[in-house]
């Protein structure tokens, strides 16, 4: 980083509140920094961002994520942090120049994906999206049969920092944790063992519930095909909270509509939002939540993405390597 | 026990499989025993109980729950084994005649019931009974804010083997657990505190969880009335799987509807089932299950009856003390 830091400008897109500016004052040290988010926003579901035109040009640094559209108004710009996990925009050829660097907020929205995954699990076993489907008829109905995760396996899909809080919850209610990664010789905690992607067809007639955490890329499209979905045992259960194309919608339905699995349960889907005229809209089995596990929908996602932001401050004031670095 | 083993005979109502009868045949050793169960109900959530009229006259001891009205029917009998956890049926005045002893399954159902009562819990804090009603209009619509157990309170009224289960389930996903009961002074699994029902006021405030699993009493009914639902924090959720009047229904509905608790799960209600004039029908922060708790639904559920009887099966045969012997 050539420019000095007083030659610097942060515009801090946070929605914070007074002795939190006065943290990042603090830990900004002798760069300047523009505080351009509002306290009121705190509660909001996805924190807007917007910066005031002069400052575009001006901006070093900036934290929130700022329109993909826009970035090239930024002709300063050396970092961008954002409030998001993942980055893969701002990474794509052409939309900033080289040596920008790019900071994600990985590792603040594990714990709510994965608490909402556990919650679809746990509906879904216990026909709990069911009777609320009957709620709305004043329906007083036994759907039969429930499911314990006791003692059951659990496959998870893409082992990062979702997955890895997954299998912690799970392990915590007596399953056994199998992950899957495309390097199964970087250790995750909360796994009980470890495969590479090649196993996964020997694996899925083990498991009880099929968890996806797994990132977009064209390896993960329709990974869970209608020839891997027959694999599964009828009382299997699918979550997917990764990215929607993971799972094969169509062949999922048909799974579903012929009792060949448990319940799947999906907070992403492809597209988004769901087409009305999708199947698995009506498929009693299929619990449909609209991408809400992880945005801001726990009060502890936003102070982890402030404390990661906060610390790189610090880390950019004092010319010290970034956390959350995305490699380019 | 004055009769001889020879001259008793044990009516068997459970829906058992050829393997399972040897093993009853085998512990009541030179008792004669009926088998009128068939498995083919294995599967039922409730068990049928259906005993010709000559065996009646001549059972000495009964597994299944007869019924109240047919007791007086049994003039020889001396033990009767329910599949049910609670007896207080056959122990009213006048029921059975005075040395006929009752033992329960209880014990059999704590799982089962914990399970659902954390499968509502999860699914109330993570809005997934309200994204599962919206799913029936497939309506894509982010509902808000979403709760985590880390760190909260549960405060659990009624610490037998069900509120004991439930412990140790919120203590796994990081809530501390306070318990209410009778006799604070009895240890119970899974608390870490335990208290007096007069400390029941004091206590209501703190709890971000109160989970009921109290059984029916005098004491018990409208536990929590308006008065005490109003100490409760806005973030607070009731779930209720013991007795349907140990809440005050109308109360609660007010409670809801004013938004001054975040939600309540009842797989109880009173009465039963809940008439559709109810207001708790429509309360979009209530979720109703239809008394699916208990029951067979979990399938180890019928096997720990099956263990309870085939123990106290061989314990009849032997002159031993039985287990789950209910106090009149």
């Amino acid at each position: 980083m050539g420019i000095e830091n007083t030659d610097k400008l942060i515009v801090n897109c946070l929605p914070l509140n007074e002795s939190e500016r006065q943290a990042f004052a603090k830990a900004a040290r002798d760069v300047p920094q523009q505080f351009v988010g509002c306290e009121a926003h705190r509660g909001d579901m996805v924190w807007p961002v917007e910066v005031p035109d002069e400052l575009k040009y001006r901006a070093t640094a900036v934290i929130g994520n700022i329109p993909v559209s826009e970035v090239g108004r930024y002709a300063r710009l050396e970092w961008l942090q954002t409030f998001s996990a993942g980055v893969d925009p701002y990474l794509r050829p052409g939309v900033l120049p080289r040596g920008v660097m790019v900071t994600s907020a990985s590792g603040a929205y594990g714990q709510s994906v994965s608490e909402h995954m556990f919650a679809m699990m746990w509906a879904l076993m216990r026909n709990i999206n069911r009777y609320a489907s009957n709620q709305r008829d004043r329906r007083w109905e036994d759907v039969g049969r429930a499911l314990s995760p006791q003692g059951g396996i659990a496959l998870i899909i893409g082992t990062g920092d979702i997955g890895s809080h997954f299998a912690r919850l799970v392990q915590g209610v007596g399953m056994r944790t199998f992950g899957v990664r495309r390097h199964p010789e970087v250790p995750a905690e909360g796994m009980e063992k470890m495969y590479g992607f090649e196993r996964l067809d020997a694996l899925l007639p083990l498991a009880d519930v099929v968890a996806l955490a797994v990132p977009h890329s064209p390896q993960t499209h329709h990974l869970l095909d209608a020839r891997r979905l027959a694999k599964l045992k009828d009382t299997a259960i699918v979550i997917n909270a990764g990215r929607g194309d993971a799972v094969d919608a169509d062949a999922l339905a048909a799974a579903l509509r012929e009792n060949r699995i448990w319940g799947a349960g999906l907070d992403v889907t492809e597209p988004e939002p769901l087409p009305e005229s999708s199947p698995l809209w009506s498929e009693p089995r299929c619990l449909i939540t609209p991408h809400v596990a992880g945005g801001n929908h726990l009060e502890s996602t936003g102070d982890r993405i402030i404390g990661i932001a906060l610390n790189n401050v610090s880390r950019y004031a004092h010319h010290q390597e970034f956390i959350n670095l995305a490699c380019r």
